[in-house]
């Protein structure tokens, strides 16, 4: 079923509403879920919202939480998320990098007691609106395991880099740092089918086909084995151990742990100001000119070469025009957590 | 055979004076060389220095460049290498991003009209050195492909972070963004050996075990598909489009293309102060606790966990202990180089 970007947004914000959330936090975290949810990226927008909505009324997530810079330097700030919804201490965090690398030329913002943020495209790509290239990533509960290891050690920790190019939209990549998100292993197992090989070990450590096992019994394998192993590592740093926050294991899942406590996730985020280092025009002709070497490569017969992110902001421009292509499990989730809201999710299709 | 390190380091940089270069750059490069091959990532140490020397005695490496800031700000500088070695410019530039996360908390210095770096490992653990997190990264001419395309495209552009933790060693990423670096290519070509299919693709863009086809008929495939591909273009970016120097296949081959032209290479360092972020001791602790935790979780039978870096800086200590086991085909190539200095190789094995 499609249903309209706006109509979409003015739910989720009328959701947040109801659960506590005064009106600019509620329509900065509808305007990321609903980004997300354009670019198809649907295991990490709006499906989410019932339970992050969970999660406010059992106290896990502060509803009237109020991020703050608690230390912070010429080109650099930690901000507190004071355990509210991550999209709005992260909004925070990166707006913060950017004022920051306005007058530095770089600036980095660290988050802590913060909880699930989402997509970190979303953060990486404000910074991108504003001319400057930018990283975001985040740490999370262990779902993956790491070489020599056979059980969970570090979270597939996302990160994502959007590069503006004089107009929109970016590059944009957007990653996790497991050979597949848990969400692809979960949908394995609720169709029953088996997964490849190349995913997960089970709890021996042995590559496993049965997506059932994870995550009690399995672990996600990192991209490029040691190569993912050692990125993670680097995010758990700048999001966890330099910000104060919760490491590893100490971080609870938001999905899955008792909703009434606080998950302590971490992030950082990264603004490099193009501007500042190369007049924008020159900066983007010369990233014109990467583009157009990229995209005229030979291609493999009937392939086509994408940018980081082409894909997913095609899929935006067209969600935006006709509507976005809600699958049924998204659908599912939001008509629910409307029952549980007393709003009206008819509202999302008439 | 072993060599002593300093032996090792002495004949290096009695290599690069007769070469023409000045006392001061002589010891850098040097040293650069040779703590990587203490590492035993012999690819990328003293085997290399014939081939910069033949640039440098043709005219493609300025034998008395100077690198020098060309633009700067409060958190950031651009280096302009001069066409000199690659080491020269990057300790240059890395030690400009030090000096200003100094006072700001962390800096970018981008570098242009580089040459080959050697390894990135050693720039970022130049920052650890001094308590700082460092990354370190370059570009270099095509020798990957990117998914839809069938030639050469990108560098497997190298991307390296280092991370102190209170103590020597610091953790140390050092990574390509291809499956597998060229060198192991090329070694297998040596020894009439096939590779996986995993590594390479031919002209037509199909995986094959023939490493001889490389690389004037096959590319290296981008470390975990689409995700190496976005890592290497972000690279590509803070290396070579926002520095103003040669970007993918503007860049030359140090080793292949004429020796007398300069290769163009571009790279970036970021250096974030710990300390102005977060008590030394505090993040020192904090780092432990994650380290102890990553070494607890439950083993592979068998298997042991290593952190990143752990295995390099153990074949350092005991290669300054009991000397480098060096390869043959270094000491070929150092013997060679010997002869053409007319320096004499023997000073290493007495």
């Amino acid at each position: 079923m499609k249903i309209a970007a706006a109509k979409l947004q003015a739910f989720c914000t009328d959701v947040l509403r109801v659960a506590g959330i005064n009106d600019d936090d509620a329509h900065t975290t509808a305007e990321i879920l609903v980004l997300t949810d354009t670019w198809g990226v649907f295991t990490h927008g709006t499906k989410n919202l019932r339970g992050y909505v969970r999660r406010i009324q059992s106290g896990g997530i502060r509803g009237n939480a109020q991020p703050k810079i608690v230390s912070e330097g010429p080109a650099w700030a930690i901000v507190d998320a004071d355990s509210g919804l991550g999209m709005v201490g992260s909004t925070f965090a990166m707006r913060a990098a950017i004022a920051k690398a306005e007058t530095a030329g770089i600036a980095y913002a660290g988050v802590r007691n913060s909880c699930h943020f989402g997509a970190a495209g979303c953060y990486a790509a404000m910074a991108a609106e504003k001319n400057m290239i930018g990283l975001a990533m985040a740490n999370d509960t262990p779902t993956m395991t790491v070489p020599g290891a056979r059980g969970l050690v570090l979270g597939n920790n996302p990160f994502a880099c959007a590069i503006p190019t004089g107009e929109p939209p970016p590059i944009l990549l957007d990653i996790a740092m497991s050979v597949v998100a848990g969400g692809k292993v979960f949908a394995a197992a609720t169709k029953g089918e088996k997964i490849p090989e190349t995913w997960m070990v089970d709890s021996t450590g042995k590559p496993t086909t049965d997506p059932t096992l994870f995550p009690h019994a399995g672990a996600l394998l990192p991209m490029a084995g040691h190569k993912g192993y050692g990125l993670a590592l680097m995010i758990e740093t700048l999001s966890a151990v330099l910000t104060g926050t919760s490491i590893a294991s100490h971080v609870l899942s938001w999905s899955f742990a008792d909703p009434s406590r606080a998950t302590g996730h971490g992030a950082a985020f990264i603004a490099i100001d193009v501007n500042a280092v190369m007049p924008l025009e020159q900066f983007a002709q010369r990233m014109r000119q990467t583009i157009q070497e990229i995209r005229s490569a030979p291609k493999i017969e009937g392939e086509q070469i994408y940018l980081p992110g082409e894909k997913e902001w095609r899929r935006r421009e067209s969600a935006l025009r006709e509507g976005i292509e809600m699958p049924d499990d998204v659908l599912a989730s939001l008509r629910s957590l409307a029952g549980e809201m007393g709003i009206d999710f008819g509202s999302l299709t008439r």
